[in-house]
C-alpha cells in the first residue's frame, strides 16, 4: 500500500492522507466499501468507490451542518428521514433535539451500516436508539408513495454518480417535497462550491422548479473536495431563517463541536461567485 | 519530478495537486522560492520553504479576506501598510479603495517580488501602481520607529517559523500598534483552526496583551492546511462591525469574486471550539 491514501479532484488538486491499513474492504452490491486506518489526526476514514465519505476526525464539520441547520428552523421536529447517510453520523445529530419522536435512516447499502457500525461507532453510536428505525432500501421507491410524513428530510447522498445518481433528478424531489409535513424542511448535500459549480448549477435548477423555498448555505469541510461544501435548504412554507427555535439552542450547542446560533446564520452568506451561480440557475 | 505536488502538515494530512514543472527555483538568502506550474485549475503555485503561500486559482479566498475586512471598517483608509505579501494579492486589493492614497509594501525577500512579478501577474499587478512604495527591508525594523503612520496594517506573513517567526513576538505587535494613526486597524494572518491550534492559541495570547481590541474572523481558503483560514482583526479604538463603509461597498463588490457586506459580517461567527480556545488564551 502506497504512504499516502489520496483523492485528487477533476479540478487537479485533492486531499492525501498518510495511510496505515485497510481494515474493510469489500464489494457490496452498489459499491467498493472501504474502512481505512489513517496515520493522521483524521483517524478511520470510510470511502465508498475510493471517494471519502467520512472521517472520525473532521465528520462534525458536515453531521453538524447537514442536520442543525433545517432542524433549529422547525419549531417542533418529531419525525425525521434521513435518506442516504449509513455512516449514522447525521442519525446522531439529530437525535441531540430533544422534540424528535422517530428517525428513518433510509439507506441502500447495509455494507455501509455494518462497516460502520463495528469501525466507526463514534459517529454510528445513535443508530441503536431505540428511536431510528433502519430501512435498507432503495430511497427512491421508499419515498414514492409517502405523504405528509416527515417534518425534516435529510438528504444525506453520495455524488450524483453511482447509486447516488437518482437522489438528484426531479422526479425524487417532488417526491420528497410530496413526503413533508406542514413546515417540512428538507436539507440535502449539495456538492463542492469551488470543484463541483457545474453540479452545483443542474441541481439548484431542479430543487428551484420544485421547491417554493430554495437556498444555499455553506461551511468548510476540511477533507471534502475544496475544503468547502455547500447544502441546498428547501421548504414548501418555511424561508430560512424566518424561525429560529431558541428553546433548543442551548442543549444543542452544548453537544456540539461548531455549531452554534451566529455560526448558523452566518452560513447563508455566500460569496459573490455562488450567489451569481445560484442565480443564474 | 513526481506526479504530485504534496504538502502535508503535522496533522497527517495535506493537499496534493498535479504537477507539470517547476518554473522557477532558488534559494535567496532567506529561504527557498519556487514557482511551480501545476496541471490543475490553481494555475501557478508559490512556495517558500517548501510551503505553498498561493495559487494562481484560489489567491483570491486569502487576499480579499486579508484586506477588505479592516479596511472596510475603517472610514477613510489612506495609508496602508503590508508587511510581507510579496506576491502583490494584498496590495492589488488595497488598491480597489478609492480612499487610499499611499501602500508601503515591507517585504525582506526582494526575490519572491521579482518572481511573482514574472510568473504571476495577476497577483502581482498591483505592485507597479504608483501609489505603492516597496522597501525590500525587514519589517521588524522597518516599524520599530514608526508613529502614528498608518490607518490600516496588514500583516500577510508566512508560517511562525523561518524568517517570519519574529513578525509572531509582543515586541513587534507593540511596534505595529504604535504605527496606526487615530481610528487603525491592524488585520494578521493567523493560521488554519484545522491544524494549527497551538500557534493560534499563542499568537492570540499576544495579540490581547497589545491591542484593546481583538477579535479572529475565519473563511474558506482551498489549498491552505485543512482549508480553512483564521485571521486576526486588531485595533486600539475600533470595534469589528462598529462601522462600515458603505459608500465603498458597492465598488469593491463589484471587483471581488468573495467578498460582499453580509460575507463579511458572517466571518465573525465562530465555531465553538474556536471561540472557546480564543476565550481561553
Amino acid at each position: 500500500m502506497s504512504e499516502f491514501y489520496k483523492e485528487i479532484t477533476p479540478a487537479g488538486f485533492g486531499i492525501a492522507i498518510k495511510q496505515k491499513q485497510v481494515l474493510f474492504s469489500k464489494q457490496s452490491p452498489f459499491q467498493k466499501v472501504e474502512i481505512i486506518d489513517s496515520d493522521s489526526e483524521l483517524g478511520k476514514i470510510l470511502t465508498l468507490d475510493d471517494l471519502m465519505m467520512t472521517t472520525e476526525g473532521d465528520e462534525f464539520y458536515y453531521h453538524e451542518m447537514i442536520s442543525h441547520i433545517p432542524m433549529m428552523h422547525h419549531k417542533n421536529p418529531e419525525t425525521v428521514l434521513v435518506i442516504g447517510g449509513g455512516d449514522g453520523g447525521t442519525v446522531r445529530e439529530v437525535l441531540k433535539h430533544s422534540s424528535v419522536k422517530k428517525v428513518v435512516l433510509c439507506e441502500i447499502d447495509g455494507m455501509v451500516i455494518d462497516a460502520c457500525k463495528q469501525y466507526l461507532p463514534t459517529i454510528a453510536c445513535g443508530l441503536d436508539d431505540n428511536r431510528v428505525e433502519i430501512k435498507v432500501e432503495d430511497a427512491i421507491a421508499y419515498i414514492k408513495d409517502k405523504k405528509d410524513e416527515f417534518d425534516i428530510v435529510l438528504i444525506d447522498s453520495t455524488d450524483p454518480m453511482g447509486p447516488g445518481e437518482g437522489l438528484f433528478t426531479e422526479e425524487f424531489y417532488t417526491n420528497v417535497k410530496n413526503s413533508l409535513k406542514k413546515g417540512g424542511i428538507v436539507a440535502a448535500q449539495s456538492e463542492s462550491p469551488v470543484v463541483n459549480k457545474n453540479e452545483i448549477k443542474k441541481m439548484y435548477k431542479l430543487l428551484k422548479k420544485v421547491f417554493p423555498i430554495c437556498a444555499a448555505y455553506t461551511s468548510p469541510i476540511p477533507t471534502y473536495p475544496g475544503g468547502y461544501w455547500a447544502w441546498a435548504y428547501c421548504s414548501v412554507d418555511v424561508e430560512p431563517l424566518s424561525y429560529y427555535a431558541d428553546n433548543r439552542a442551548a442543549e444543542i450547542t452544548k453537544s456540539c463541536k461548531i455549531y452554534n446560533k451566529e455560526y448558523h446564520y452566518a452560513r447563508f452568506a455566500l460569496p459573490n461567485y455562488l450567489k451569481e451561480l445560484l442565480e443564474n440557475c
